[in-house]
């Protein structure tokens, strides 16, 4: 018997008919059974009379699968495999927990550290494998991609492969795909899941002078259900129903609302869903959304959204640190570090991105290739912050909504942003009668440093009317007068 | 005849009754002619039997003056003055212009840069006068004060008079006003005017000990009349009804109406006159507001502000410049100067305010005395780079709103704002055909350098389609690619 681990994806290849045009008229599909239980996933074609039945086994023992076709090569065939525990670093599909929360499917927390290289995935090797091994070396844990390729400024290359055949008359023929593409997208795919990182995928965006963006709605389902077939099994795909969903205006929220619908219903796995904005947010409370995918500047309002959607919130795009002519492209280094914890704090997630102009026009907010700034070793810095803190973490505003912070357990721990502000001293509303120690993180220079001695709460004293505006039996804690400082407690 | 200089103060001695309450039994006014022109103001009870009538005369030549009184002592005084020019310097009191905008009444631009002191004539005159001698070497031209002392953090210190008499049980008396306390805010505010500065007078505020903000609508009323007698004939003054008007549980929006009324009506010069937030906006669209005072820190939204209410926008308060603990006072200078030139280029006023921690608790924001920050000379250059631009300047949109900028005329010079935005270069949809020579200013270093050749829009080629959010024709200019820049061009 054949053997696949846990999360890993077990592929049953046919061969069946390659006349006419398979990919409407051959249907297929597996029911897989572990004990009782059946999960019922559908195949695809994949070209020169090829039929391939993806699946992702979550649980351990022994699985058989029987297929169904309306084609006799492709019914009723048969057959088992083992599955065998996950292997070191694999901790299955993502999904949500704790409600603002992602965890793994074998427990283990997900705490996302997104970037975005819209089109990497069509610069063709060299490129790729360059993206890849940037990637390596960085603290990101999840990217964005679209599946389709981006005509945009600095995007005017023809990607190496299309999705569709042309017909007779020049035109795309969506009824006809081309294996080869898509083949190309799992194998990237692949290599972020053996990276680590989970692959948020773009199915439709906006900048396309192709036609990728206006297929029409029986081309677009059909897309769908090809991909699902051919990626679901892939344990770190995420599906994103578009970037800047409000800017294709040949789709309207009915459409949106039948392609998660149609997404959510075929995917055996309930990978997590959403879509991105560029200025009006789709409804992500309603309930095919696992999460919502936003792009705004202000993280404050974080909190806003958590409350407004009971969901996790994912801050795909918050502009990205470089220096192009475009405003989405131009902040600081500081800024978007800045950006990134103050999201963090209040319990979000927040995407990098880079785009610094470059000769050859490799910017990696869409190509990949090399990173230039200086806030990917800050985000690295943040994500060893939070690994350090005792979990899980949740947002409080117990300092003030202004000074936001992540609070572990009922009080464990605290970990306090103080943003750009420059304050000589803290007043801080500790529970009372628990001493702390203190450290005070430099987020920019990527410095911690222990406090001289417990910080702790005090009891107010019976003296005059206290003034306006100040917090009485707070602990008091001295600090550098700098900007983008925190302040990490730990109960002793 | 005497002489009294255009925008001058006018005074009227008398001598009255001294018995029982003259504050409450005493009533005395004054019709100011100017061929046949009246103008009716009302005098005011100075103690010790003294009776005054102020008058702010504006137009030069012969005046003449009646009074009316319920006291023998005081009516049917009569007598006459010559109206002389007004002295260098002298501009007359300010009032709005061109919708957005303030303009003295010689016609000279009015242009806000603002500070704050809230109780720096509530300290003494050692500290007083300190704070006089460090206004002469600012930029300041406008100053927000209270008139009554402040209980707050950083100020406990008791004032060195109060505005009313206390009451045999100890109460105060608020039908007895203390002269000698309104004496030295009058004197306080003359040596603003003879800086050029403008009072912006707080009327009422929530942080208060004594007892002031909940005097009752009775003592409010008298108060106010009793202030706009004695205040209003000083060219320099603006009412501020309130600081943190949303504050003062103690007043209903209808108290503030009255208020407004009050004044409106009894002020023959019609100042400025306006209401300051804490969180939510009085509503600045009612006709007695002159200009909407806000609190907020994201001058993006001076734009929204100026739609709404068809008036000027002045920010009074977007976070000081400082090192405490509060939220509100310790933003950096760098960034201080960022919302300045925001609000500014967005065709708003934007006031500065200082708060870094001092061992005598002096900090600028209250007590006045010596400026600390790195903002004030970089608010000198802004007001520098302003007044060397042609006039009249107003608001544009026309490079995107993410760059405000003020366009002088229809299009003789452009003032466009980056913020902390480093691209390393700029596409400008100039106006065809017109040339203009360009400036990068960097508003940190305050350096002015100057762009070879001219920059022009060019005509859009006919080529492939442009890709998305390209602007097409547009003028393109190299930037040094660092935050806190901005560009001025002047039509050639």
């Amino acid at each position: 018997m054949s053997a696949t681990e846990r999360w890993g994806i077990h592929e049953v290849v046919l061969s069946g008919p390659r006349e006419g045009n398979p990919f409407l008229e051959v249907t297929l599909a597996a029911v897989f059974r572990h004990g009782h239980r059946e999960v019922r996933v559908e195949g695809f074609y994949d070209g020169e009379g090829t039929y391939r039945i993806r699946f992702l086994p979550d649980e351990e023992g022994a699985w058989e699968y029987v297929t169904e076709s309306g084609a006799p090569a492709l019914a009723g065939k048969t057959g088992s495999f083992l599955c065998t525990p996950a292997l070191r670093g694999n901790h299955g599909p993502v999904g949500v927990a704790r409600t603002f929360h992602f965890v793994h499917a074998d427990g283990t927390p997900h705490v996302p550290i997104g970037t975005t290289c819209y089109a990497w995935n069509h610069q063709g090797d060299a490129l790729e494998e360059r993206t890849l091994a940037t990637l390596r070396a960085s603290p990101f844990n999840k990217m964005r991609m679209c599946v389709f390729p981006k005509h945009y400024l600095y995007n005017e290359n023809e990607p190496p492969l299309h999705a569709f055949e042309k017909g007779a008359d020049g035109s795309w023929d969506f009824t006809r795909f081309v294996p080869a593409f898509f083949r190309r997208l799992e194998r990237r795919v692949g290599d972020l899941r053996d990276m680590g990182i989970q692959a948020d995928l773009i199915l439709f965006h906006p900048y396309d002078r192709w036609g990728y963006a206006d297929m029409g709605a029986e081309a677009d389902d059909r897309y769908l259900r090809y991909l699902v077939a051919r990626l679901s099994a892939y344990r770190n795909v995420w599906w994103s129903f578009a970037n800047e969903y409000d800017l294709m205006k040949g789709k309207s929220t009915a459409d949106w609302d039948r392609l998660f619908r149609l997404v959510a219903s075929r995917d055996p796995y309930s990978h997590p869903r959403s879509i991105h904005n560029c200025r009006g947010f789709y409804d992500h409370a309603k309930p095919w959304v696992t999460h919502a995918s936003v792009q705004h500047e202000d993280l404050v309002r974080v909190t806003e959204w958590r409350a407004a959607y009971g969901k996790p919130v994912v801050v795909d795009e918050c502009c990205y640190e470089g220096n192009i002519h475009r405003a989405w492209g131009n902040i600081t280094a500081r800024e978007m570090t800045r950006r990134i914890w103050e999201g963090t704090v209040r319990g979000g997630y927040v995407g990098h991105g880079e785009t610094f102009v470059d000769p050859g026009d490799v910017l990696w907010w869409s190509k990949g290739g090399t990173l230039h700034g200086q806030s990917p070793e800050r985000i690295a810095f943040l994500k060893s912050v939070l690994e350090a803190m005792p979990g899980p973490h949740e947002y409080t505003d117990r300092f003030t909504a202004r000074y936001p912070a992540l609070q572990c357990g009922d009080g464990d721990a605290f970990l306090i942003y103080l943003g750009d502000r420059q304050p000589v001293r803290m007043e801080l509303a500790l529970p009372s009668g628990r001493p702390y120690r203190a450290e005070i993180l430099d987020t920019w220079q990527m410095t911690v440093r222990a406090v001289e001695g417990p910080v702790r709460a005090v009891t107010p004293g019976a003296g005059t009317k206290a003034p306006p505006d100040s917090v009485p039996g707070a602990a008091v804690m001295d600090l550098p007068g700098k900007p983008y400082m925190a302040i990490r407690l730990t109960a002793v």
